[in-house]
């Protein structure tokens, strides 16, 4: 397929290279800011633009990849009501791509995105979403060129979806966050924790993660969650957090509690 | 060495194999259950009893892997005050095994071990920590034969290195067990998610967890924010942890706001 990239940000950066490997022919990025249209452009070879009255209309998709905020805006200023649009967020509706666009859709890669960190898309599923049958269609194919894991999800689905990766993906790496801080803090080197991030995620691709649960809280071992308490003191937001996560975790695996 | 192991739970269970591996004699295993003591036993082919009376009195180490509350009273009914006694546990202080003691020390394995699933013990961190010279330098050399990261870590230090862990791998395994729920409410496969989990923990292996931090609250996206706790507000335990995931991390990345 012939695409135009609407959008220069890490889903974009991944995304396009990746739709060339399946065979698919970046024509042209666009780009609020045209130094990063340029930047993406020259790395796929492509034309690029920060106007979108300037938009290549030869193209069978074009692909929104910008931040939610904005999907909305440059949906509406786009200009061939006749073309297949598509947006590739977890968390907005079909429909801010306008309730009257006959040909739109959803291409929501379920990954977590940097542009420093390679990706093997193969392994990214992709949910889509089209607004009619042959919409469908083309997306499940396009989807399928790039990845081995492709499923349709309407946009409750999808939000649905969103909400958990949060949960798994931004919040777990928010704690690696964390607790890189409390090492820190006392001279200790962060890449000693790398095997037991590594493991707990190796884990529950095997194991239910219920079962895989382990520590304190899951023995609900009072002495140690008062010791980790009294070592927190001094946060009282990660000492809040500590407790909250504790009692879920012992609420989980010790409901008669 | 000749080792005898007190324990048969998830680190006893791991670690038995593991010491075998690097050419160490598994004498006899302990356990205050007797079944569980013979079944590590037969697995190990060693000697197994639950009465401390019959210890075998020729091992060179008495490895203690009992959980944390128990640990003292299993040290007090020890009965061999001039042999080495070390436990495995990250969060209590080496003074547990007996102030007088001459011979004590830790061996701490920093890693979540499930006894389903299988564990490469070269890749698990091990901090050390000895009563005397000759103690630190004799489990340098066992640590060094079963884990390519040995380290000392005194007590103070192991207790922080251990909450770290907590949050790193314990808080991080029980949001994976969240996100499973939220998918499966609406009748959503946990699988779609595991893609996300490996990439997540994988990132963190080269990148500083803070920059490898996406998702709505990393960019302050308030419209996204609010729609997921519009959908978390049947769940009121759900919407606390995710209003306080999500402020920590605006915290961080959004220091001005």
């Amino acid at each position: 397929m012939k695409i135009v990239l609407l959008g220069s940000g890490n889903v974009a950066t991944h995304l396009g290279p990746a739709l060339q490997q399946g065979g698919h022919e970046i024509l042209q990025v666009w780009s609020l800011t045209l130094s990063n249209a340029a930047k993406l452009g020259r790395v796929l070879s492509a034309d690029f633009t920060d106007d979108l009255g300037t938009l290549d209309h030869s193209a069978d998709i074009y692909i929104i990849s910008v931040k939610d905020d904005v999907i909305g805006e440059v949906a509406s200023s786009f200009p061939f009501p006749d073309k297949l649009l598509v947006h590739t967020s977890g968390t907005v509706g079909m429909d801010l791509l306008g309730k009257d666009r006959l040909y739109a859709g959803v291409f929501y890669p379920l990954q977590t995105f940097s542009k420093q960190k390679p990706i093997n898309f193969q392994e990214v599923p992709v949910l889509i979403e089209g607004s009619t049958e042959e919409v469908n269609t083309n997306l499940n194919v396009l989807a399928a060129s790039i990845s081995k894991t492709v499923r349709a999800a309407d946009s409750a689905q999808r939000a649905s979806i969103h909400l958990a990766a949060v949960f798994a993906c931004n919040f777990s790496n928010h704690l690696y966050t964390v607790s890189k801080g409390l090492l820190e803090k006392r001279g200790l080197d962060f890449n000693l924790l790398l095997p037991l991030i590594a493991e707990t995620a190796a884990k529950v691709q095997s194991l239910d993660p219920a079962d895989a649960q382990t520590g304190p809280a899951a023995r609900n071992d009072q002495e140690t969650i008062s010791r980790h308490k009294e070592q927190l003191k001094a946060s009282p937001d990660l000492l809040q957090l500590y407790s909250l996560m504790t009692e879920s975790i012992i609420r989980c695996k010790h409901p008669d509690q």
